[in-house]
This record gives structure tokens, C-alpha cells and sequence, in this order.
């Protein structure tokens, strides 16, 4: 039987396991991608596990979160960050430089590769033919230091593509359509990967912005062949050598399948608070914006700013609308002012901001209270602009510029013009200044690093007790997001490096008493978290697990987990339950005691974890599916425990 | 007996008192600035007031200092400006339309006028031959109700200027070199008025550069003649018919006088944390930097930008560096777009920020810890750039752009290349699509103030107490600014519109425990605070007046004061007084109580306040400098009360 892009990448890398879907497999990791609000994180764990130098054939670590540098914070770490990837060999694209997955796509991503990044949309470079997944921070320290990443065996989602995009819908619009039939967890254990004749009709940067957002359905990966347009895509940045083609075999098939008919889409929105909460925007159209944003890497290319650019062309933006231009790379930004794009937003009204992530993490540009933000980003969790009660929508490039012209949400087909039709450059400026090489051994060897007086060691934590009895503090609902659990933005991300400080903002969104109240507990052992389905979706931030288990969370007890979140708490010693039977999520209250007994013999035993409420004397069944791996870290009390015991010797 | 031009100007202004130096005197304001850090409390003091429309000639607000948005309060205070704007019949030019001084000088500014800004560098306009003041916020809105500022008379200084720059020498330089030869209070007390045959050598640009520093010298003004070169300027700006000629009679006489030969100047540069530590380039050559930063309204001119990417043109920057681009305003940005600097900077490595006063003003681009940061920015002083014990050097362009080459403090006569003679252009871009006009009247009655939820009322104040008993709480020394007292920055900014949480940072950068000592005070009536030489020199901010008075202060003791401050601390019912004998700064300790009797009395009686230390059994001879007015001000608890008391009647 013939196998698909996603099965001959895995193929190609599988170093332990067997390739049944559920099954969890231990991957070759080819590249690594680290950014900054991650990324001081890995290089602590990688100075922690002793790491010498990085074993994978290309790392990068990006700066483009924390660019505001409100105070000394932000720059101390891209100091660390600049000074850790000269010791342990890695690239390093300074502040200023743009958003790390299409500067990695534009200069070190390889069809047939697998790249692991600490970005939960590291997914976006599937668009290369690559197998590209986020991964919590110190599995990415594991893949540098040259271990496989342990991953479920995913199905494989075939996206059968159709058709051409007509005018005034592009790339953002296929995967909100993917969203609007399929929600935030349609993607969960899957690898969507898009075939079929309609590929030719979307540029290698098109497919990025597909790709992207594959992480708001919960996928493991998107996978994209490696066809000519890749090859096209790869001459541009002059990189031809780099391309191989890869293709589903003939008699390839799919775990399931799928049909996008690209003709048949319209100009989609996702509506606040979800990007799964998608309708056309024939449905909203009229409400009145504050701001129109375009940006970030869910729409980061060239086209994306330039197409509109042309839309406001000679034109005036609305009276008291804010028209922020994100741009993506330096790089791409100096093609756009090259070609009068530049000109003919800021002519129009724009405010053009630095290239980087920026308001898409929360990073300024927050919308004013009660006002609609209408984004090109990929997400739209509550707060996450940085204005509590946040009303953010979600759309194309095409649909955020036509409405920064009315000051309301705009159907762009409405607009009286031509569809300015504009393809990335085939000869774009290339320039990477600010992207350095990794330093040759014997100089990386010399490389102190530079330790800002914010940059905190990570405490040690307490291995697995075998019994644990914890109180219920919070009760949360569905889709909980790590963006819920630890916000992003500018009050919270300077505390990254800095985990006891960071721990306060802990679950802030949802309830303020939160981390006071894990400062009174009555219970010596900690305490326990209780949620619904996708728990931990969104984010690949592992401080999300490590916050609060720095505060005493023992143990999570969820309907299903986000796959990163659920990974992440097994890294730093979280117990992962489900409810084997759902009516017990209405059962259990805050304040219920959780007794669980004679855990690492329930763990090894099997996936079933008994456990009692005494005040209810109820019993109740729960649930694991943690590898034996997993089981072993767990009860070490984390990945860096295990790997200090010596279970695992590095290098 | 001829005048100067400061004088004719005064003259044309006088509304009360005689044009005698030292003495109060009444003048007419022509036209307003107030930006968005002030503004808010502005438009609430006008509310308070009760004013329906501005009755000066232009008034203009700007949002150009908080434009981080981290959260919904800067938006919120956008709109509420937007609204307010509209409401009380001013301009407004929305965020992403630049730093207000550069464009009211573009717009707005008229030879021969008056404007008070509530921005200590309001005085940059003094560059078109207008008499341009700082003032606090209230002093602005009382302007904009049609109220007379009152000020003292100011001795005029003569600044004779001969010659012509040398090569790699720029305006930057001659106002260092005065804050050289006289340093921060050598201007207090007068206005800098400019003339003789140097200035042909100086574009309205150039003088702009030198008139915004004039803050940094204390001065009540800088004032240059309206020659041609403001007649092309105007010309360049479509206003050929604002410029009237105004220059000194040839018989006119100076209080006293100084020569400044431009030929003889060369690269200068302010060392930390003072504008008036200023010591050649090449002193301090060869130091690292981490930052080199351009723009702001002390360069913020075409010219200052095109120089520095005409230098790194075709270069690249010193790996590590950073080097941000704060553009001016759109308008310039889009001028600098489309004659290929831009391109330049970009290529070179530069990180292109948006149009605004940004890390001037602490918002943002914060230096590391132990890193030196080389700014085109006016001030200096500790703190001011976001990072604790910062080491900020202030020089020109052409030393930021060799320097940011080097990655050390360079002076650019170093470099090997020809000194680009870049000029402003004679046909700008002109765009006004973010600056509007005032509503007609009609409209204007239609609005209502936006109002967030961060916005709050200014609370009441009480009266003067006839006898005051209250602790020295805070014992500083000479120049502390209104940085010191209350910071910029991010972290504060957002607090400008809401008296009690802003007041929470009140002389944090001096001392942490002020604001809770405030709150645990043994004497009900309040506290006292000594200082040295200069107090409140900077920004014009009156929340530094405002806050710590919500906190009780009720007495300043120092041994001389910052102009701007001085007159918000009355507006404020504060007391500002000085020693008789500067000796007893030195007995005063904290904790001493000072016990003052009589107030009303001694205020009107003369300028003697007899004070009486219990504890040392000392009597304390005390002075105040105020007017007849600032005493009937201060004795009902300040500006607001006063006015509501009916002792002056609004229009």
C-alpha cells in the first residue's frame, strides 16, 4: 500500500514505536525552532541538562515576541537568547529581524524534514512538505540535544482540494472554512494533509497560511506536499539545492478524507471568542470596528500585505478607525516599501508598526473596551488582544482592508473595484543581516552566558508521591486555552525566564483568587484543576503547565486534553487524568478532596486510575493514556528530574 | 529703545501686569498643544469648568505618547480625547499621526503667535518665530477657555550665532553645546532668543532641533526670528500666507548676551543622566552600546533621518546592536518612503517603529540592564528610557548612525566617506487624513465624552489650611525632575487619566516606601518634602504636582524650582517655598515636622513664611516668589477650587 507525504516523513524518522495512529512513536527531529518567549526556557533546560552543542541540522531561535521592551526585561533576555544560541550552535534572528515561521520558511525549511518548534504554530511550516509540530519548550530542549520527540502515532486527514479561490477569498478563508465545519478540536490527533488539484492554485505562502492555522483545529501537524510551487518558492530565496519533491504515493490513502471545492468559498470571519466560531461575513457585516489589523503569521506574506495595500490604494481609511500594519520580516518589509505598497498604506491611513509578532500575542494595539478589532491573526481567545472582554474577529487580509475603508465589517466583494490580483515576488530582497549563523564549535565553546537579573533558575520539583490528596480549587469549563491559563502580553511575557514571578498571572483570566488562594491551602500536597473538552488548546507555552505547578497543581482532571497542553503537563509532573465516565465532571464541585492511592502501580498497571472523594464518599474512575515513557517521567516528578536520574543519557 | 523679538511678541500679547523681568504678566494665547499623556486631564478640567469651545485661534490635541495599547486604557483615553476634541472645538491628530510638536509646527504654527502646550517641549514651535511655552495641564485649559497664562516676565538671552556648521556637525550640537557652557537651569528665568548671521546656516528644521532642547536649559522659551527660511517652510507646507516677517529692531537689546560660533562646534554628546553632562564625541569614544536610536522631537526632522541613512547606507550595523527608527509622523515617514531612505535604514539592519514619541518617553525600546543606549531623544535623566539605573547618551544623528556602524560610540568625522548634505525636501508629502479639523459649533454641541472605565474624576481638594503641621517625609537632592517624582513610561502612562492609581508610583524612582509611608502618616494634615537646586526640571507633566498632593503633600521646601513645576504645585494648592538660608537644607532631616503659621497672612503680607522646627526648637526663615493670583489660587486649595469659587469667571 502506497503512504502518504505525512507517513513517508514519519517513515523517514521513526526511531522507536510502530506506526498505528494512538500509538505514541518517537521521531528523528531533523530542525528545531525556539522563540523568545519560550525560548529562554530551552536554553535553562539545555544548561540544565548539560547540553553542549545542538545535534540537530538546523535550530533557530527567533526574537520576535517580546519586542516592546517596556523596561530592561525584554532586552536582557534577547541578550541571553543572543548569547545562548552562540553557545549551543544554533541561528539566531535578532529583534527586528520578524516572525520566526516565515523567516524559517524563507531561509532553513526543507521538504521531507521534520522541524519541532516551541510555537504552537510551528505547524505553519507543513507548507514546505515538511512534518512540523509545536511542541512545550523542553521537549524542544530534548530534540536540540538530539533525542526523537515522542508524539501519538496521528491519523491522517486527507484535505482533498478543488477548484480556484475566486476574487476577494484567499488562502485565510480555506482554513476558516476547515474551522467553521469542524471547530477547534476537529483537528485533535490528526495530521490534515491537503492534496488534489486545487494545490496549484496556492502559492507556497498561501499554504503557510493554511498551515498556520491547522493548530486551531488541534492538529498534530499539516502537511502540504513538495511540489513545483515549492521549488519555485525555494529559487526565490535562492535555495533551489533544497528541494526534493514529495509526493502521496498513487495508492495512497488517508485515515479519512475530506473536499474543500475552492470555487465554492466566500469571504469567512470567525467571531469572538473562538476561531472556530466562523460565518461569512455576509452574517456580521455592518458592525461597526475600532481597529483593522493585518499582520502576524497567519497571513505573512508579501501578498497578504499587498493585496491590501491595493485594495486602499488612493484611499482614505474611515474617520477614527486604527489601521495597524504588522509587517512580518524585515525582509518582506523591504520589498513592500520597495514596491509603493508601504506608500499606499501609510497613504491611506496606516500605522506601520515594527516587523515581529506584536499585537497578535498581546503585545500592544489592544482594542479600546467595548470595540470590535477585526485581525488577520489566528486567534481570538478572550483577552488575548490585551483588552479584557475583548471583541476580536478573525478574517483575510481582503476583508480587514476593505472594512478599514467603511470603519464596519465589510464583505470585499461589495467594494467597487477589480480584485487586485498580487503574487509574491518571484525575486524577493534577500537579506539576513539579523539572521546570524550558528558560530563554529570551538569559538561557541568560549561563549559565556549573559544572565540578565531576571532570568531565574527552575526550581527543583518533588518527585510523583504515590499517594495524593488534593482539593478541587478550580472547576473550568470547555476550551479552556493557555492563553486562559497564562495570558501572553505585555504585563505577563517579560516574566517568562522568571517562573516564580510569572506563576501570579497564573489562571488571572479566570479567576483572580487563583494564585492567592494556592498561597492558604489547608492541603499540604497541593491542589487540583477540573475542565472540560480541549482543555490547554491554543499556545504551546509550557509555562501553562509549569506556572502552576510551581503553585502545587498535582493533578488535572479534564473531559479531553489539547495534545501539547497534555504533553507539557507530563513534562513537569502534572498528573493528566479524564473522566471515564463525563457525568463525573458534574458531580465534582470545588472544594472536593481528591484521594488517589497507590498511583505509580495504577500508572504502570494500566490506563485506569481509581480515586475517592471522601466528604461524597463517592469513588470515581479516571483515566490515563500516558505512555510508559510518559508514566516514568511523571513519576520522576518531570523531564528534567527524569533526565537528571540518569534514566536517559543525553548525547 | 528697540525690541527683540521675544518682546514684540510679548507686547503684542500683554493682557496684565508690566513687561518687567521677574514680575508676573498676563499674556493672550493664540493657539494650544496638548498631547494624550496630559491631554486627558485636561479635557477633564475643561469638563470641570464647564467650557463649551476652545476660544483660542488653533488648539490641537495629539495622541503620540501611549500608543503601546498593552491593554484597553490607552485606546479608551484615544477615544475619549477623540470625543473631547470634538466636543470643546479642537484639532486632533489621532494616533499614528506623529509627535505633535514637529507636526503643529507643519500645520498649525503661525509667526508672531503664542502657544502653550502641556508639554514642557512645547517651546520647539519658538522655531517659527512664535513665543511657545510648557505649561501644566490646567494652565493649558484655562488658555483654551480664552483665560490669560500668567508667567514671569523673562529676562531675554541673546544667542548671537555666527558662522556655519562643519561637515558631520548638526543643529543637535549647538543646543548641547549651550547645555555645555550653562547646563540644565542655565536657562531659568529666560527666554533663548536667536539671531545675528548664523542662522541663514540653520533650516526652520535645524531650529526646531535647538528650540525643543531650551526645555533642557529650564528656559521659559526659545524664540528665533520668522525670516525667509520660515517663509519657504510654510511655502513647503502649502501656508505661504501664515508667514508675516517678525525679526528684532536693529536697536533691540538683550539682558545679556552670548556668541555661538557654529564653525567652531563638533560632535557633541550628553553622558548619563543629565542633558546638561555634555562632553565632546570623541571623550567618550570607543564605548559599547547596545542601542543606537533616532527620532523624536529632538531630531525629529526629514533631514535628521535621511543623514543617518545616508551614512549607513549600503552598510550594515554592528552585529548586536540595535538600532530603532522612530519615525516622526506619517506624513515624514511617507517622504522618507519614497526617497529611498527608508530602504536604506532597513537594510542596514534598522527596526522601523511607528510614528510617535515611543522609547522617548519610556514607551518601549528600553535598554538592557548594564548597557549603554545612544538617543536623539532630549532627556537623559535616570529611568527615563524604561530601565532602572539606565546609562542613556544624547547626541545627534550623525553620531547615532556611526555609532550604530561601530557598535561603540564613534564620532562621525571618523568615517570614511563624504558628509551627506542632506536637505529638508521643498515639496513634502502633505497628508492630513489623521489631523482634523475642529467640528462646526452646531455638531460640536451633539458630542459626548467618551468616557472608559479608567477614566476617572479628578476628587476634591480642600482648602489652604491657615497653619500646617506636617513630617518631612522625603528629603532629595538638587535636579530632580518629574521623571523622578513620577515616572513616564509603560508601566505608568496608562495611569494618566486616574488620579489614585497613578499616584500609587508617586517618587518611586527614589524611594519605594513614599507611597506607603503617605498612607500611614502620624500627622492628619499631610507631609513635606525638601529638595535642592532645580527642583521639577523635564517634562511639564502636573500629574507630578497632582499625585503626590492626592497623597497629602502639602508643603515644598527646596532651594530653588523648575519653572513649569513650580506653577503646577500652586495649581494644586501646594506650597513652593525656598530657603532664605540654604544652610538649613542641610539641618533638615526626615521626620523633622515642620509647623507653619499664619499662611494666609504671611502669603499676602509679602514674601516671608517663618516656619518653626518643634523638635530642634529652630525657627526656619522661609520664602515664597508667588503672584498676588497664585496666592489667592493657592490659598483655595488650587486652580479648580479657585475657579469654582467664582473668583474668576469663565467667558
Amino acid at each position: 500500500m502506497g503512504l502518504n507525504v505525512t507517513q513517508k516523513i514519519i517513515k523517514d524518522h521513526l526511531v522507536t514505536g510502530e506506526m498505528n495512529p494512538g500509538e505514541e512513536i518517537g521521531l528523528k527531529i531533523d530542525q528545531t525552532l525556539t522563540q523568545d518567549a519560550t525560548g529562554t526556557m530551552v536554553m535553562l533546560e539545555l544548561e540544565a541538562m548539560g547540553v553542549e552543542r545542538a545535534q540537530t541540522e538546523a535550530s533557530a531561535q527567533y526574537v520576535d515576541h517580546n519586542m516592546i521592551q517596556a523596561d530592561s526585561r525584554n532586552p536582557d533576555d534577547h541578550l541571553f537568547l543572543e548569547s545562548a544560541a552562540k553557545k549551543f550552535g544554533l541561528h539566531f534572528s535578532a529583534a527586528g529581524n520578524g516572525v520566526s515561521h516565515p523567516v524559517h520558511m524563507q531561509r532553513l525549511a526543507k521538504p521531507g524534514q521534520t522541524l519541532l518548534g516551541s510555537d504552537s504554530h510551528t505547524c505553519a511550516n507543513g507548507c514546505m512538505g515538511m512534518l512540523a509540530m509545536g511542541a512545550g519548550g523542553i521537549d524542544v530542549a530534548q530534540a536540540i540535544a538530539g533525542e526523537p520527540f515522542n508524539v501519538k502515532m496521528p491519523k491522517v486527514w486527507g484535505i482533498y482540494l478543488t477548484g480556484n479561490l475566486p476574487d476577494w477569498v484567499s488562502a485565510k478563508d480555506v482554513i476558516l472554512e476547515l474551522l467553521r465545519r469542524h471547530d477547534v478540536k476537529g483537528g485533535v490527533g490528526t495530521v490534515m494533509e491537503y492534496y488534489g488539484p486545487g494545490l496549484e492554485n496556492l502559492s507556497a505562502m498561501d499554504r503557510h497560511v493554511i498551515a498556520n492555522m491547522g493548530a486551531e483545529l488541534g492538529a498534530t501537524g499539516t502537511v502540504f506536499p513538495s511540489d513545483e510551487e515549492i521549488k519555485r518558492f525555494l529559487k526565490s530565496q535562492k535555495r533551489e539545492e533544497d528541494w526534493i519533491e514529495l509526493k502521496a504515493d498513487e495508492d495512497a490513502v488517508y485515515d479519512f478524507e475530506e473536499t474543500v471545492n475552492l470555487s465554492e468559498l466566500e469571504p469567512l470571519i470567525a467571531k469572538p471568542s473562538s476561531p472556530g466560531n466562523v460565518v461569512p461575513v455576509t452574517e456580521v457585516e455592518g458592525e461597526e470596528i475600532y481597529q483593522s489589523y493585518i499582520g502576524s503569521s497567519a497571513n505573512p506574506g508579501y501578498r497578504d500585505f499587498a493585496v491590501a495595500a491595493e485594495i486602499v490604494k488612493g484611499k482614505a481609511i474611515a474617520a477614527g478607525t486604527s489601521f495597524d500594519i504588522n509587517p512580518t520580516s524585515r525582509q518582506m518589509l523591504a520589498d513592500l516599501v520597495a514596491d509603493g505598497h508601504v506608500a499606499s498604506l501609510l497613504a491611506a491611513g496606516g500605522r506601520l508598526h515594527q516587523a515581529g509578532c506584536n499585537g497578535c500575542i498581546g503585545m500592544g494595539q489592544a482594542p479600546a473596551t467595548g470595540r470590535n478589532s477585526l485581525r488577520t491573526t489566528p486567534r481570538n481567545f478572550p483577552g488575548r488582544s490585551g483588552t479584557k472582554e475583548d471583541s476580536v474577529f478573525l478574517c483575510s487580509p481582503e476583508t480587514a482592508a476593505a472594512s478599514a475603508l467603511t470603519g464596519k465589517i465589510t464583505d470585499p466583494r461589495t467594494l467597487e473595484m477589480p480584485y487586485p490580483k498580487v503574487k509574491d515576488p518571484d525575486e524577493p530582497k534577500l537579506d539576513f543581516k539579523l539572521l546570524t549563523d550558528p558560530l563554529p564549535l570551538e569559538e561557541a565553546k568560549k561563549i559565556e552566558l549573559q544572565r540578565g537579573p531576571n532570568i531565574a533558575a527552575i526550581p527543583e520539583m518533588e518527585k510523583l508521591p504515590d499517594e495524593l490528596k488534593v482539593p478541587v480549587i478550580l472547576k473550568l469549563g470547555d476550551n479552556v486555552s493557555t492563553d486562559d491559563i497564562l495570558a501572553g502580553g505585555s504585563r505577563v511575557l517579560p516574566f517568562r525566564s522568571n517562573l516564580p514571578e510569572i506563576s501570579k498571572f497564573s489562571f488571572e483570566m479566570l479567576d483572580e483568587t487563583y494564585y492567592d488562594r494556592t498561597k492558604e491551602m489547608e492541603y499540604e500536597q497541593g491542589h487540583a484543576i477540573i475542565g472540560g473538552v480541549n482543555y490547554g488548546q491554543g499556545s504551546s507555552r509550557e509555562h501553562a503547565a509549569l506556572a502552576p505547578r510551581f503553585l502545587g497543581l498535582r493533578i488535572v482532571i479534564v473531559k479531553d486534553f489539547a495534545r501539547i497542553h497534555w504533553q507539557n503537563l507530563v513534562n513537569f509532573g502534572v498528573l493528566p487524568l479524564t473522566f471515564k465516565n463525563e457525568a463525573d465532571y458534574d458531580d465534582l464541585q470545588l472544594g472536593d478532596v481528591i484521594e488517589v492511592t497507590d498511583i505509580r502501580n495504577s500508572l504502570e498497571k494500566g490506563n485506569d486510575i481509581p480515586a475517592y472523594i471522601a466528604k461524597k464518599d463517592k469513588k470515581m474512575e479516571l483515566e490515563h493514556a500516558l505512555s510508559k515513557r510518559q508514566v516514568e517521567v511523571l513519576v520522576e516528578g518531570g523531564l528534567i528530574n527524569w533526565i537528571k536520574e540518569g534514566k536517559k543519557k543525553l548525547q
